[in-house]
């Protein structure tokens, strides 16, 4: 008997039935040939914020990182594991991917643990807390702004921190050069689960503006 | 104009006139009641494993932690930056997940990076070759099997680092403790990317099963 | 009374009540006219793995060849018994066949023995383990990986045992010419007892892929 | 595209539509626990005297070692590469097999050279030679017996070797043994290609009698 939840196997009984048929081909060229994105997309864990949900994509068209917050940390070239640098490296370096995406969305859960740094840790290794103190300078403005309404303060910490992870991929070399050259380009994005809309960020201004379906 | 590569705009709108309409009373609940996933995957970020897509899953069902080789370090509350560790215990002590599911694959750059250590660095920073190295003892035995084809020792690898992992999430004292209680529960599959097949890790002998679609 | 075990004179009635009168005739003219297989097999004396259930083949397809592990040492013209080579060399140039086929299968007990080989021999002549250490060098490098599985390593060495044979088949004079010219051709299969699953060695990469019932 | 010869790919279908699912079960649960035979049939590599055919045996029936003649040479502690003793060794001691039948049959190729020791060898290696020269002794004896003709020289020597390889058995010390202990039997059996028929060795007086069909 397989060790699996129930869920996912009637899940995965689906995909056989459904669209693994209608793409089997498709899942077979890549295998032979491999994959070849045109885009990594920078997401988080969230259960709601599936970017080949949100990007109706097939296999082999996003390279996809997921941690919580979505975040890029800097450039730091000191020997440790870093599974996001990990990831950037082999996208860029290796895939030659031609567009970074980082996604937030609205109601994160690691934002609203960054902009409660008070509370009690999860756990005593307090990894999320030390995860999102990556943005601490950011959280700690944003929380004194009580003029601000609760959810507009976790809204606001949650395109601030694309901006940042959108600055942070730039102190990676191989970005800058690439995005010097013009064959890599960045950008950022913000789904609000709630009503399904996607927030775009202007490049020149930092605003994000909402995708009109016309 | 929004600044996003134009497959990904295009895929938008297919999302905002097809799946959308069709789950947004599920994306509403699940912004006004939170997430309560009741499943973890720790997969690869490779374009052509998606489990949203592997398990036919819609918004709200599962937490998805996705680096290089879907690998989970061991436990180490050093104070560093950990995204692998902080996505886990936010999805056990905060979310209460009732599984954890580590999805391995095959043909995975990753893995293929490790079993030829010997080669250079993509970068100077050679962020993959430090992640990798987390598997390197197996990855130096499994090398040097060269009576195993390179299909054969690249399998191997794919699912020695998903025990690897396993056994890694075991160190952290709140799964190790939930797991003991029978709250918790730890499992392993391997997707064959060529023929969509689903292999299940045995929990009593760590073998692979294919699941059978009868 | 004849001496015979009750199950074969049991199992010999059912044969000539119901598979020979159906094939009377074949047989007869296979005494008359001679054998004139295409096909060689070697496989193993394993009684879950009789190629003419697998193959569903009649009388006068398949000239087969059984030892432990379906092993053929290299060519050695030494003056020795060589019950392999001695079928080899009438299988090929007085029947002139055109297909050997090596055949394994899962949970083979010789290869087990070759993977165990530390423990006791079976009598003191231990022929089992003077005939299994035909595959020593590869037998103890598996054994060396810790990281695989039990059954990881009894199917890999399963698999690199037929393409050890394979290979040693090639270092006989006639096999080399004959394949050379393109009137003789070498499979490798592997049977999977508990599914009935025939994998099929890849001759271009020596991979194992399992054939598609479609 | 699975390198096999057609007629075997036919026939694996044909297995996989008809006996297969008819004894998956069986297959299933012998993968599982294992192989436990009671019976060793030393046979003959011709393709129109298999063993599970003339005895209607299912899989886990019979453990079969071929070989050109069915021979079984003596007992040869010498560390040299035995598969006949290997197998031997094997079925009785690891298996613990009950019976050892070896069966000869008609129209011999194997015993055909043997008549013929001076015609060419078949290869420079002359292995067919140097393996049937085992039974030379009783293969010149018989050439000279000019009063019988080709055929009964022929039938004359089958029936010599199978009793030849029983007493060969007899010099193995497990054999000798448990067959003292009435743990272990020894059978002959002689197999008419032309008519079906099977002729049994009389254990008294090493006569072959036809069986009767009742």
């Amino acid at each position: 008997m397989p060790h699996l939840p129930e869920h996912l196997l009637t899940g995965y009984r689906n995909f056989m039935s459904g669209r693994y048929p209608a793409e089997s081909g498709r899942y077979r060229d890549l295998a032979r040939e491999g994959q070849a994105p045109e885009t990594m997309i920078v997401a988080c864990c969230d259960s709601r914020s599936a970017p080949e949900a949100i990007f109706d994509a097939g296999p082999g068209e996003l390279f996809v990182l997921r941690n919580v917050g979505n975040l890029v940390p800097p450039y730091a070239p000191d020997g440790e594991f870093h599974s996001t640098s990990a990831a950037l490296e082999f996208a860029v370096q290796s895939l030659k991917v031609k567009n970074i995406v980082v996604m937030g969305h609205g109601r994160c859960g690691g934002i609203r643990a960054a902009l409660d740094a008070n509370s009690a840790p999860l756990s005593p290794g307090d990894f999320i807390g030390k995860w999102m103190s990556l943005i601490a300078p950011a959280a700690e403005t944003v929380s004194s702004s009580t003029f601000m309404t609760a959810t507009e303060r976790q809204t606001a910490l949650e395109r601030i921190s694309i901006r940042y992870s959108i600055a942070n991929l730039r102190t990676f070399p191989c970005v800058s050069i690439l995005e010097g050259k013009g064959r890599l380009s960045l950008h950022g994005a913000w789904f609000d689960i709630s009503t399904g809309e996607l927030w775009v960020m202007n490049k020149d201004t930092g605003d994000f503006e909402r995708l009109e379906m016309a």
